[in-house]
């Protein structure tokens, strides 16, 4: 078949690794020679179970997580566990968030359903266009945990490190940074992805969550599946297969990349190229603080809306597709995730510069 | 690409029609010309909102839901929808249950986490072999809705109507009949069903919501992604993108086949010729009384297990797959939802002939 591919920057549902899309497309109808798709089969069979066991080999081997760590191949995206964190972990008790954007303000909504909310830090008077530094947190002293967003989509704005929680377990909604660069996993009581972003389809949420800190989540009365004891170590009903199934084959891409800190760099690569544009001079102007700038999502704005406009209508005349800001900034944003490929973020830069060029 | 099919008789995730398989793979790299996959795409975007539209526009049509119905694309499966129900309707009330198999159960216990469970009717003293009358119905007289399983994929029984409910809002996990012959929908108050048996692949799952029914939810301090008063009439969240896209295809083959009598009659033909086959002399063994027999799951026994073991194994290499029975029931299962076709009966049926002769 000829497969065109444009140059996406999505900020979600987004670019998968060409070649895991065409292992895909190979075998969507006939897996693997079994005269069925591995969509029309058992979740308890033996296809699925080797995929499934691969995928949380390769995870765990990719994150280091050794055997202090439970792996969850869950549905309901990052929304859900922010009522399931909770749920499990805040129940009549108090829990410190920072609030770097919609996805944190979410999260601590669902939070204020089931326990107390401590918010640390709040960069919403500044329309969150900055990560705080770690003397800006100021915590409850009492708390579960403390939930963070490790990159705000909408914001283009990411944590560098971990933010400092004094022994606190960290809490973090990695949906859009997850497995781009490596991480200080003994730190995180809970790590939870949507996978649309890095990982697979919508539709598979990861959720790794530390054994000592599950052994913290609450046990009485609890519904089934919202309770991660119940759900640990066992398939407790028919996975979300199609995105187990393309998980596994992004997380054998990213280990033939080289493994995470092979995929940082190449990230780190990506996003100077764009940001180096963008502070060449002002016709482009960063919507982030320098420090707090996403190497995920790339937000920008022009001198005007109707030049902003023009920008995004001729992109896709240029083959690029996905770049309008969302709407609580305005403006462009480039989402250049671990699959958007090196040749794609040159070809935005090439075009960013014509385009100053015509209009500058 | 040459592509065999097994006779696939899994009971879930279960076969899918061939033609949406292919039209899927066609356009797994590149949809519909778009330059990329339609799960590397936003779900607010042109391509998905219009599959989206399409999916609810084909699926109002084929059950004939009118103005009346919320129609919600969900994750989690029926399992989540087990707490989902009770968490919006019964809460701190009484609900009726009918009892008809390990579904039913599971529901069940997730409702008494919630409100008061009034149990109807049960047939677990002789091993889920049957469906009530409704001469043998006994209800709380206050219950907020009646809750059953339409399809008990394990048991092999199926309601043949829906329950009498004397009024009383019908709340039914359809899982495992949905979309496999007409309803008379206007008598549901919920009816929901993972799509992994008739509808997609899993991590889909299909809510429909009488509107009038729907004010009766809970309102006060609900968790967002729990609440579906919240969900309804917005894309709350990401969606699970490809699951909605391949449910779309099988609406649109379903219209095409000519709608839910046409399916009704083919899946009465082909149950038809496997129920004859076990009847014709005690070889084969029902495990379901006759009058509760399932149009969707087939289960019969043999003489003893080891002759079960040899079914088994001998229809493998035969080119039949998924009919071991589950351990509840022991023997032999043939799922043989919308997807499976007659064909595939036909050949199960020569091939138990052909077993008959062997070993009778």
């Amino acid at each position: 078949m000829n497969q065109k591919r444009a140059h996406n920057f999505s900020a979600g549902p987004a670019a998968l690794p060409l070649e895991v899309l065409e292992k895909a497309q190979k075998e969507l109808v006939d897996y693997q020679g079994a005269g069925a798709s591995i969509i029309e089969m058992s979740h308890r069979g033996p296809e699925y179970t080797e995929i499934d066991r691969q995928a949380r080999e390769r995870l765990s081997r990719i994150l280091g997580l050794g055997d202090d760590y439970e792996i969850l191949f869950y549905q309901g995206g990052a929304s859900l566990q922010f009522m399931m964190v909770p749920y499990n972990f805040n129940f009549e008790k108090t829990a410190d968030y920072i609030n770097t954007g919609s996805w944190s303000k979410k999260a601590i909504k669902e939070a204020k359903v089931f326990g107390d909310v401590h918010v640390a830090f709040s960069s919403e008077d500044s329309n969150f266009n900055r990560i705080p530094g770690n003397d800006e947190l100021s915590f409850s002293g009492k708390g579960e945990y403390l939930h963070f967003t490790s990159n705000n989509t909408i914001f283009g704005t990411q944590f560098r490190n971990e933010p400092d929680s004094d022994g606190t377990p960290l809490v973090c909604d990695a949906s859009s940074d997850f497995l781009s660069r490596p991480l200080d996993i003994k730190r995180y009581g809970v790590l939870y992805a949507g996978a649309q972003q890095n990982a697979g389809p919508a539709g598979l949420t990861i959720v790794i969550l530390r054994k000592d800190f599950l052994e913290k989540a609450r046990k009485e009365n609890v519904a089934s599946m919202l309770s991660y004891p119940t759900q640990v170590g066992t398939l407790y009903n028919t996975p979300p297969v199609f995105g187990v199934y393309i998980f596994n084959y992004v997380l054998e891409w990213i280990e033939q990349k080289g493994g995470l800190e092979a995929i940082d760099q190449l990230n780190k690569e990506k996003a100077a190229l764009l940001y180096d544009e963008i502070d060449r001079d002002d016709f482009y102007r960063g919507t982030a603080e320098q420090a707090s700038r996403s190497l995920m999502n790339v937000t920008f704005r022009l001198r005007d809306e109707a030049l902003e406009k023009a920008f995004i209508e001729e992109s896709k005349k240029a083959g690029m597709s996905g770049l309008k800001g969302h709407r609580s900034v305005g403006g462009i944003r480039a989402s250049i995730y671990n699959a958007c490929p090196k040749e794609s973020v040159e070809a935005l830069v090439t075009f960013m510069q014509e385009f100053r060029s015509r209009n500058g």
